[in-house]
């Protein structure tokens, strides 16, 4: 393994009186934070804290932006144009830029949220929009999508605009055999057995194969997990995964 | 007049399916647009739309951050704190510039919106949150306030923070003898004839004392004259205003 | 001819400091009003106010309840679950009635909009979803759908819960073989002049065959023409389909 | 005492992915839920879901309209005008009336939340506004308010209007000599020791005397004792008084 791979988590997502997630615990384990831009999650306040807490532990600030759906937290398919992701996402990403200069320092990447995020994988047009929030935002602003078996579509579109992407992986997750994710009403689509999680995690880190859904040897070439610091359960399974790739 | 006074007007604020204001016909005339960031008015194709127009006739962009209120329009008044004055405006700030930054160009002013515009000048504290949010933003970032008869405190507590104020006064508005403008539910508050809004923008424009609302003479010291393009009428003053400027 | 078409119009698409169509001058030409409900369009003073309105000249009163989705005005898709469509329809029901109520009438019957209106022609789930919230609101509310060659689906999933269908038809739109709507990016969706309207209109409203967009002869069988106020020419063609049919 | 008091709890204060409050656990000890429409908390699914909940456990059910102030949980004032005030806790009301009809019960009083609670005690015209939602919405339609130690006032304006007046009070909250509630700034506003909350509890449903904030006796005439379930402690002092009140 020649790169250190790193942790990414959503963070930042609690809304006004409402709280989610334990960011204050699962921040010191993390590399990246995907802050919420306050369109499926956060407010202002929100955000300027989270930022303040990303910087206090040296964690690079990421953009988590989302279709206009709060109550739906963002998880719901809409049918946005192109025209519209483009400008939805410039728009939550300049504002959470406007937090991080606030504070010393920048965006540092883009990665889409829940219905988003995966629109983004099925949809060229949809794809291509949020290259061009990230470039015209930022030349060189890289753009974080899912690790795949195969990912020379998303790097061809991305070439042809010069944005830089990121792959992340899923310790937790099964996947099927072309790198996509299990869909979460299959049995066994995510992964329980903290033991399990870590073997994954530690495979992916170091680019060796691992077990599909059907049992198949899968590859992927990832810069980074995405881990979870929701509960007890997901901090454990983060604190042995943060050990483990700090003893490697 | 040794400076030139700028014509400043409250542009994209149409919501969605829903247009206001005639900004293709007002953009033109005018040399400042104070755009709308999402929370009393406009959505994201909007405010790209609008930076669009903004650029193509050499106007200045400045953010018109308002207090969350769609519904309201902004114009009423929240018991916001300071702490989420200054969240509240960056949000905004930022939302806009990353269509300036898109565009090529920036955020050149911040101009606050109805009902937090007016709670600024009664009280220090959310006025001081507003310089904060501005400096933090970026060093040097002016702040537009009303031109009052004596805007000693405005002055002083911008100094404290090293942010540069604008003033601006209004050619169609009747004024109290302090510089603040007349409560509109007062009889003669808003001016309905065009040749003495003229004569008040360009009393205005030279320096020169104009007629308060008991006909006491006033002297405002303006960076900037409010004006607006929302109908024939209004247009119809602002074409001429633009031309009577242009000629001195 | 033995039952008189109605004509219906969406109403109440206001919003806060946006107008939109021209109710006062609409409302009088027509018989139902389908009234926004606060998730496309409409806020609580502009449903007390259209409710007054719709009073006033004795039109009958719809709910016109729509995804969330106010800046996207309820055209967008978002993939609600059926559980959330009819516990969204159920809130919007409630609230517009709450108006008629405080003014002494009821919601009559709910017509979907835009998005929300189109899914479930294409899902039964979605329909069924629907129905629950007419019924279980109130037991004989009836449900308006779009007029196809053949409703029997419609009907089927309808009469198990027993919910009256009303059927609309548009004079003003180009139809498919089937009775669907031509898409509004066809070459001729939208009939644009006047007298292919009112004759289209007309033939609707006597159980006649009229073109479809292929020419070939179709029949509809409806209650209630779907007509626009929205702008001038749209009010010069209702006024006259409205004294076609109080003619005939 | 020759009425038992009730005790009453907000309730159903979840939004979309965001949870708050133990519902499950509060809702078998109370006698009245007091019902989040939307406004500062609940969605159309939290708002059914809590509906059949408290009917599973025979509470009444109460509305609990708020300013439209998602961000801020309704706890901020906002100057909405009293016919404003009227449309938007008319709308409220009918949007969550709709999923008791749906479940075969009614809206049983209407308790104002958080900003708007406090500001109707302030201000006539927003009290007769509120009055005026309640008697509208259905004869008889009772408004539950704040115990003062004179509640003359309301009494006079509700009669003005019959609309029934139902008073609570507070065993967890310091009082002034007046009967309004000691300011959460103030040292002791807000009892932490649950044998002292039992007491002033038990005090006020006997109708004895407590002792006010300056150790002055205070006596309320109340018909519901306001209770919280949000987290272990305050359902424990619950379950306390719960049992205290049914074993006299």
């Amino acid at each position: 393994m020649n790169r250190r791979i790193l942790l990414n988590c959503d963070m930042g997502e609690s809304f006004g009186a409402w709280t989610m997630g334990d960011d204050l615990l699962a921040m010191p384990l993390i590399d990246q934070a995907n802050l919420a831009c306050g369109f499926h999650a956060a407010d202002p306040l929100t955000m300027q804290r989270t930022v303040a807490l990303a910087m206090q532990y040296g964690v690079t600030i990421g953009a988590h932006p989302s279709y206009p759906d709060l109550p739906g937290f963002g998880r719901r398919h809409m049918a946005c144009t192109p025209a519209e992701v483009t400008a939805l996402v410039l728009y939550q990403l300049g504002a959470l830029d406007a937090f991080c200069r606030a504070a010393g320092t920048r965006v540092a990447y883009v990665k889409p949220h829940g219905a988003l995020y995966h629109d983004l994988l099925r949809d060229d047009a949809l794809f291509v929009a949020m290259l061009e929030a990230c470039v015209t935002y930022r030349q060189g602003l890289p753009l974080m999508v899912l690790a795949l078996a195969d990912n020379r579509r998303e790097l061809e579109l991305a070439d042809q605009v010069d944005v830089p992407l990121m792959f992340e992986a899923f310790a937790d997750r099964a996947y099927l055999a072309d790198g996509q994710l299990a869909p979460r009403r299959l049995q066994g689509a995510v992964h329980q057995d903290p033991q399990r999680i870590l073997e994954q995690g530690l495979a992916i880190a170091r680019g060796e194969a691992f077990a599909d859904i059907d049992g198949k040897p899968l590859r992927l070439t990832a810069d980074s997990l995405c881990v979870h610091g929701d509960n007890a359960e997901s901090l454990a399974v983060l604190r042995r995964l943060r050990a483990a790739l700090d003893a490697t």
